[in-house]
């Protein structure tokens, strides 16, 4: 089967329907949620995950909830606090107030992608012909609604024909990469071998990596960029490597009121994420400086430091 | 219960007792041997690993198997070849063919429990008071037969009030720090916490990261050393934040046939170690060039660069 964007999520005449990401890559289930309630409820139990997925989910939700004539401002305020750190929910939701329909919904999720796709063109412009490239987390269609940051950048340039291997992060502990940038790579027909985190550094060593492309949570005015765990050490083993570090975000991920990413908050998680016998300590997100960061791609361009110079503006509403 | 050699691997008069790893931390459980194959079996199945300790068993075996009256070239051979790439398994062998005895034995079990305890006390030295130490994988008592290296450094160090707080590499794939290391250091009562292998560098950035310690498998001459699979990742990160990054272990561990690191083959362990869904590379080990090194402790002191100058010579009986 194919990944288009309808497959990752879509709205019908009674339910949001969606791919339960849960069950990935075991099975492939469809969710279908039947109300607001029911779709936060989903965005809530992971069946759905990343900003940008989430944010068009909310959508739909939130127009599901109006042809069925539901209580808008109750709808909104369920969906809302499904998440409540993902800005893209909020954002996305408040594009519906004015508008709730399956039409605006939509739009919504086909800019999501457009997006994504020009990131992707921008991207592939700094892949390398031949290229094995080493991902970290899932940024694929999943986590964005259809085509990807940073795997999106991977899907264009394997359709150039630029790419020959891509290696996984199994980016522990929830394993986004082993579970769901796996199997995304084994549905587009794109070569690939997981690996355990902590291996990355060792095959840029050895000359087995020749880019890196990453997502982003927050980037801040100077460039420093928050991502999952994991991140900052692979960019530390390019930087050594002399290897191109590349991040892929959405311009909704810039964050110009922060100076850099000594004001970004690192959220701790559940330690049972780790370990059910032992303490933990169990950080989902690092910053790594600008300084490591050869180039930031979003859907503008692609962007090198000095960043405060070169990021572009951020639309008003979008935060 | 306490954490002493006889209860990691013991002789008694019908069998070698000892401490089976594959079933911690969930349940203490001892494995009964009883013949010089019953023990090669135990080594095989990793019911104890770490190559100390695997020499230990093997050298009781051999005396448990003189004891019995079985033909000792046999037992020999079924020992050696139980896990082949281990070479202090051939060294203590060897030590044991002259005199066949548990006396014997015992004296290789105490003698290498001294040299990790003489480990301690040189590695403790280099540990500042109230450290946050790092380490990763096993390399305490179950790895080595009674104290360990770099764990046992720690221990030493906790003993003399210097250690504050331990962060345990879980170790993917095989998670020996999240299972062995925990354990131990719990039964220590040494406090500690997991992390995810990719938090290191993110702990190392913020400043709860004093000094990292970590084992070795294999020292090149000019100190060049292959370790297990993201301790290479761990020394990038320790040099860009100043931490002073120190390995520890046996000269045994020296070859200084080798000139450097680039000599070491990297062994690439079973795919299905990593995932049983999609295809993986899972190489075991990874080198950490001397240069990332503060100083490499061994029973015979610590010793900082140039390695070469520095590292003690090789008793020619332990290779």
């Amino acid at each position: 089967m194919e990944l288009t964007p309808e497959r990752i999520v879509r709205l019908e005449q009674d339910a949001v329907v969606l791919l339960d990401q849960r069950r990935l890559p075991d099975e492939e289930v469809e969710l279908r949620s039947r109300s607001a309630r029911e779709v936060a409820e989903a965005i809530q139990a992971l069946a759905i995950r990343g900003a940008p997925a989430i944010g068009i989910a909310a959508a739909y939700g939130l127009a599901l909830a109006a042809e069925h004539g539901e209580d808008l401002g109750e709808a909104y305020d369920v969906l809302v606090s499904s998440r409540p750190t993902a800005v893209n929910l909020r954002w996305a939701l408040d594009q519906m107030l004015g508008d709730p329909t399956p039409e605006r919904a939509r739009g919504i999720h086909e800019a999501e992608v457009e997006r994504c796709r020009a990131m992707g063109r921008h991207g592939a412009s700094l892949v390398p012909a031949g290229a094995r490239v080493l991902t970290h987390c899932n940024t694929g269609g999943l986590a964005t609604g259809g085509y990807g940051t940073g795997l999106g950048v991977v899907r264009t340039a394997w359709e150039r024909g630029l790419v020959r291997h891509v290696w996984v992060d199994e980016t522990r502990p929830l394993l986004q990469g082993a579970r769901l940038t796996a199997w995304e790579l084994e549905t587009l027909g794109i070569p690939f071998s997981v690996i355990v985190d902590s291996a990355a550094a060792s095959l840029a060593a050895s000359g087995e990596v020749d880019v890196v492309l990453t997502g982003a949570d927050r980037i801040a005015a100077n460039g420093d960029t928050a991502n999952k765990i994991g991140t900052y050490g692979l960019a530390l083993a390019a930087s050594r490597h002399g290897i191109p570090f590349v991040v892929v975000a959405p311009t909704s991920t810039l964050d110009p009121g922060l100076a850099s990413g000594a004001g970004i908050p690192i959220e701790e998680r559940d330690p049972s994420e780790i370990s059910s016998r032992f303490p933990a300590r169990n950080p989902a997100f690092d910053v790594t400086p600008a300084g490591l960061i050869s180039a930031i791609v979003t859907e503008a361009g692609a962007h090198a430091a000095p960043y405060e110079a070169s990021l572009p503006p951020v639309v008003g509403t979008r935060r």
